[in-house]
């Protein structure tokens, strides 16, 4: 019998940026004792404390050595950082989960929500990849819908709050607010954008075709994740003036005949989803009510009228939790359950 | 050789609205001298004085008698007032162009978008509709890409700024601004949701089958407009926290292969459509940019890679603008070239 997660050596790697704070607050409210918590960061960062369970944690240096005695090492940082450290931290013993892009796309690492691919985890070599924030909300409501009737094609629409993009766009967007409530110009500097007042369908990098990045991504782990390397699916990613909380316009054609009533019945009981859906009482799940929650939120389900076999979803999550470090968290407990680690 | 527009007696009803107001802008703009400008509203608002032209005007009380001498009314109003006085004031001898949904559906009375349709305007017995504020510029991409390969499906989901619900909701959302500026909670009273800070998927009247009125009206009305009933097209509506200007973004399907090249180079040269498309460049386009100009903005321009024949557009326009004044302007603009009034 393995011990409990809470009860692994754990170290966040970069705990002091966005996804890392969420990280440590989650660990916390799941009960991990600060002993058992080492919060790294780059040297800048070193000697700065963190907030951890109403007291606070001293941020160490993220070195070659920073992995002895570790168990179980959550890379909340960029892709740089994985690249660099997680074998690292896989060589020194540490399961490790990343959530930078790095190693997602890669052959023998697995790429894991545990609502839809738990058993994923049992092929690590050490190394486990958390998927891209709108990714993983995505994939969770996917998957009851592909068991039940297989996927035809997806389309999906996004509106992504500035946390997605980190602590210097959000920071940006408050500037902004506090810009325009005084009825001054905001100034424009993280963003190519003005974001607050304004959508911005950008601001991740170009790649083939006219899509970026941020679409790609969506797109491949998508697959990865369900098992559907030719899944017909296609993403138009756009950034909303929203603190945080990414929301999702999805339109999914099914295999089989499934109607909007059987859609919300499956998700309905489906794990780590919250329908939300009354139009008629003014209930739809929106990004601002969401921030903080855990589930993903879907609402608005109803037939595509445009298709034989099609629904139209609207889709929250938030992208700090299962966008992101909650998710993580989800995969090392998970892991943990299986005995991988 | 009829006079040209600016030469006729005009009424504008709702001018105290945000789209009278506008309408009132466009008219002095385009050189409308105040004196031929009819300026009504509700008893409520007669004697204010509106801005027109570096001046002012005074508001008259829309009733039974206001449309004596009146060449063109322009209904910048909501669909009760529409409904009542459209007819007297066609009755009167006025041509109307009507911004509210109440006579869109009509069979006698033609929808109209000068870049699309505008040869129905003949068909009109004293009333034009003009359509919906996410119709018009969907519509306006739309038909170039019909005419050259034809539609066969279309996916629509907005991104619809405050002003589309009228004055009391964009000063909610400054309200909501200030407070979060201020670092207190936003009171909630025009909406259902908070909107600043927020994306909100509904606020509009629930209708049959999970849809809202204002996703009804872009189906039935892009069908109408386009001249094809029987088009398959859906919509997805959210709210976003934008004062002004309406984001779309669009997946079409065509009848015959139509690259994104050809996209670009058919809207490059389409009536009424500025490309701007180059995310190298960070160049796309968005609302607060778009916000005052007269043109619909596309950008994102791709294939859609999950389908044999389609792509993907990101549809940006002023919805006071070319949503809703500007067009019904532009559509007396063209009954007057057309002879029809």
């Amino acid at each position: 019998m393995p011990p409990p997660a809470g009860e692994l050596n754990i170290a966040v790697v970069g705990a002091t940026g966005m996804v890392g704070q969420e990280m440590l607050r989650i660990l916390a409210q799941r009960g991990v004792g600060a002993k058992r918590v080492k919060a790294l960061a780059s040297e800048r960062s070193s000697g700065l404390e963190m907030p951890y369970d109403g007291a606070r944690i001293r941020i160490e240096v993220l070195d070659e050595n920073a992995f002895e005695g570790v168990d179980l090492a959550l890379f909340m940082a960029g892709s740089d950082v994985a690249l660099r450290y997680a074998p690292v931290a896989a060589e020194a013993g540490a399961l490790v989960v990343d959530n930078s892009s790095a190693w997602r796309m890669k052959e023998n690492v697995p790429l894991v929500v545990p609502e839809v691919n738990p058993e994923d985890i049992r092929d690590n070599e050490g190394i486990i990849a958390n998927p891209n924030c709108c990714t993983i909300p995505l994939t969770v409501v996917l998957k009851p819908i592909q068991e039940r009737a297989g996927l035809e094609r997806v389309l999906v629409s996004t509106y992504q709050s500035a946390s997605g993009a980190g602590k210097a766009l959000v920071e940006e967007l408050e500037e902004q607010t506090r810009a325009l409530a005084a009825g001054s110009t905001p100034e424009v500097t993280v963003y190519s954008h003005q974001l607050a007042y304004n959508v911005v369908p950008g601001g991740w990098k170009p790649e083939a075709e006219g899509y970026n990045e941020e679409e790609v991504k969506i797109v491949n782990e998508s697959r990865k994740i369900l098992h559907q390397p030719e899944l017909r699916i296609t993403a138009n990613c756009v950034r909303v003036p929203v603190p945080i909380g990414h929301g999702e316009s999805v339109f999914v054609e099914t295999r089989e005949m499934l109607s909007a009533g059987e859609v919300r019945e499956l998700l309905g009981s489906a794990p780590g989803v919250i329908v939300q859906d009354d139009p008629h009482a003014k209930l739809y799940p929106t990004p601002h009510e969401v921030a903080g929650r855990d589930e993903v939120y879907v609402g608005r389900i109803r037939n595509d009228l445009s298709a034989s076999h099609g629904v139209v979803l609207w889709v929250v999550a938030d992208n700090l939790r299962k966008g992101a470090a909650l998710n993580a968290w989800q995969v090392a407990e998970k892991a943990v359950e299986m005995g991988v680690i």
